[in-house]
């Protein structure tokens, strides 16, 4: 049988825009369509045999189809643009528009345009961490229909859209396995458990769970975790140099791709050779990862797949609490290969196997 | 005599925040702001002799004080998210919020999201490309206030907001000058100047040309410039790999952080050492400017200055054609220093100084 007709087919046969046709299909007047168009989109309607679907309709039930976007802050992370875009893009295709802002983190300014946004007849929110954590949405949005985007409430149980950090924690040692390794795998960045973040951030206890756990299923386990900073490849360099001191690695699992680079930038120094002498793994797939010399194997984080999953929460009015985990995809480039036989040679030694 | 008593004042006094201030002060009695804070505000305002300037009071004309910031699309810079926390923290600031949506580019869907834009009564339009570039804004836009946002239009006069590329240009080629480069100097990048943009890109042609000022002002000229794509790092590489085989080079310039990154894997490739052998400056100041080691000295694109300024054209009503340009300061770090001495010695020349 044929397969349903979409708004889509619609819009292609009466060679308009597909916004131009869901305003002609929603019976909205007021949107300056000229008359052609119009009977142009009605004909291919009617051809076609198009029903418009039930979700569209129950957006017609909103007040002002328009979703505030609230952010700790946005340029934390250099993606925070894609997470913005997959919002603002799924949010478009179901006739919404995404007012952004952020209030660094700072309790006043987020009441302030909280009350900006109600007072514009926000219709949901979206309430938004750039990185993985742990946040207490305001009482003033627990009245509206809200999503959180990338954090978890310890004190109430709320929608929720975060990666799956521990499954990608798995699928990065899975990897290394794959590839050999078993008994020379070192850790760097662990659980981000620093003097600021003591016992570590969310998305670093996610991963390192995952890590560990498939590790341990292979009977296995790091042979050292070195704590640190996230923030710059300065901290995977620094770790990396010390770490090599005292232990000659066949892998490492770095927690992200700021520190793959560091890690890379030590590796070289002490004339070792990715991935002949060394493999990395790293979290994120950020352009660093296809940026470097040889382009790093990564854990993606799934920015866009993020902004549009939460808002699609939204359109749907779905409401069971807890969260929905977005998957994390590996990217595989060039720089996990079989244990080292060069470093092995070099030092006289025989690496062991399981 | 005292300085002007702002709205912060007035809220510091009253310990709450400035935007409670601001409902209260500009007699808005919709914001749920308990009699309580409206007290202490008002005695505050009183105490100190506030008076509203004349800014925020022309902005009460505003009929939803909304703003929709309409760009090409928001993820091919990973700097998109300060352009946007620019405007939006702004904005808000006078009591504003800015919707963000993205056409990609298509002209279907810019046409769909303008008019979702114009059914939420938003007062007035920012055009953003997130690289400099030539753009036409289309007709329903010029019906309203509007900035265009690092971009130009071609066919008609319009405010406008882009980064002082061809000063950039000029700091960079004098930041090696002062070093003491003169005649060893190349470029890499060019103007962009390549099959997909024949002619070269904005921001290339304007950075080349303050390049070629700023050496011509100083009785030289670069001895070769390699065009290519700035994209990724690889173009940067393949370019300086190229260059390594004809030339021995004292400094380059390349015309960005990625095209820099790329060179300096070439350099290390080819034994050769930043800054002491040759010295590297870029455009961008990027995350990777600073991440690279050496650190890279590089003239910084002013994101969020421009996603503000922008904000404040449309605040200040000020519509004179033509374009304010932000100044790009220089972020002086480590891969700048006097002609390579090495090198010199290496290769058993003499490297001839004017």
């Amino acid at each position: 049988m044929s397969s349903r007709v979409t708004l889509a087919d619609v819009a292609r046969r009466a060679g308009v825009s597909r916004t131009a046709a869901s305003f002609v299909l929603s019976g909205r007047t007021d949107m300056r369509i000229s008359e052609t168009t119009q009977q142009r989109v009605l004909a291919a309607a009617d051809e076609l045999g198009y029903r418009p679907n039930i979700t569209a309709r129950s957006l017609r039930t909103a007040v002002t189809g328009t979703i505030g976007l609230i952010s700790d802050t946005i340029t934390i992370s250099p993606y925070a643009g894609e997470v913005i875009q997959g919002a603002a893009d799924t949010a478009l295709e179901h006739d919404r528009l995404v007012f952004v802002a952020e209030t660094s983190g700072d309790r006043d300014v987020e009441h302030g345009l909280l009350q900006e946004m109600l007072d514009r007849q926000v219709d949901a929110f979206l309430y938004a961490a750039m990185f993985t954590q742990v946040r207490e949405p305001p009482e003033l949005v627990r009245d509206y229909p809200f999503v959180l985007l990338n954090c978890l409430a310890e004190s109430f149980d709320a929608p929720a859209v975060l990666p799956d950090e521990t499954e990608a924690g798995a699928t990065a040692a899975r990897a290394l396995l794959d590839a050999g390794h078993t008994d020379r795998i070192h850790v760097i960045g662990g659980r981000h458990d620093t003097a600021e973040t003591p016992g570590g951030v969310v998305a670093g206890r996610e991963r390192m769970a995952g890590v560990e756990a498939a590790l341990a299923d292979a009977g296995t386990a790091p042979v050292s975790v070195t704590e640190c900073v996230w923030h710059a490849p300065e901290y995977g360099y620094r770790a990396v140099s010390d770490l090599l001191e005292r232990h000659r690695p066949s892998a490492l699992i770095c927690l992200n791709d700021r520190l793959a680079f560091g890690a890379y930038q030590a590796l070289h120094q002490h004339g070792l050779r990715v991935p002949d002498d060394v493999s990395v793994i790293s979290f994120d797939d950020s352009d660093l990862a296809s940026w470097l010399r040889p382009a790093l194997t990564s854990v993606a984080l799934p920015h866009y797949e993020l902004g549009k999953t939460a808002v699609m929460l939204l359109v749907e009015n779905r409401r069971e609490p807890g969260p929905v985990r977005v998957p994390m995809p590996l990217r595989e480039r060039a720089s996990v290969a079989p244990p080292g036989h060069v470093t092995v040679r070099r030092h006289n030694q025989v690496a062991r196997r399981d």
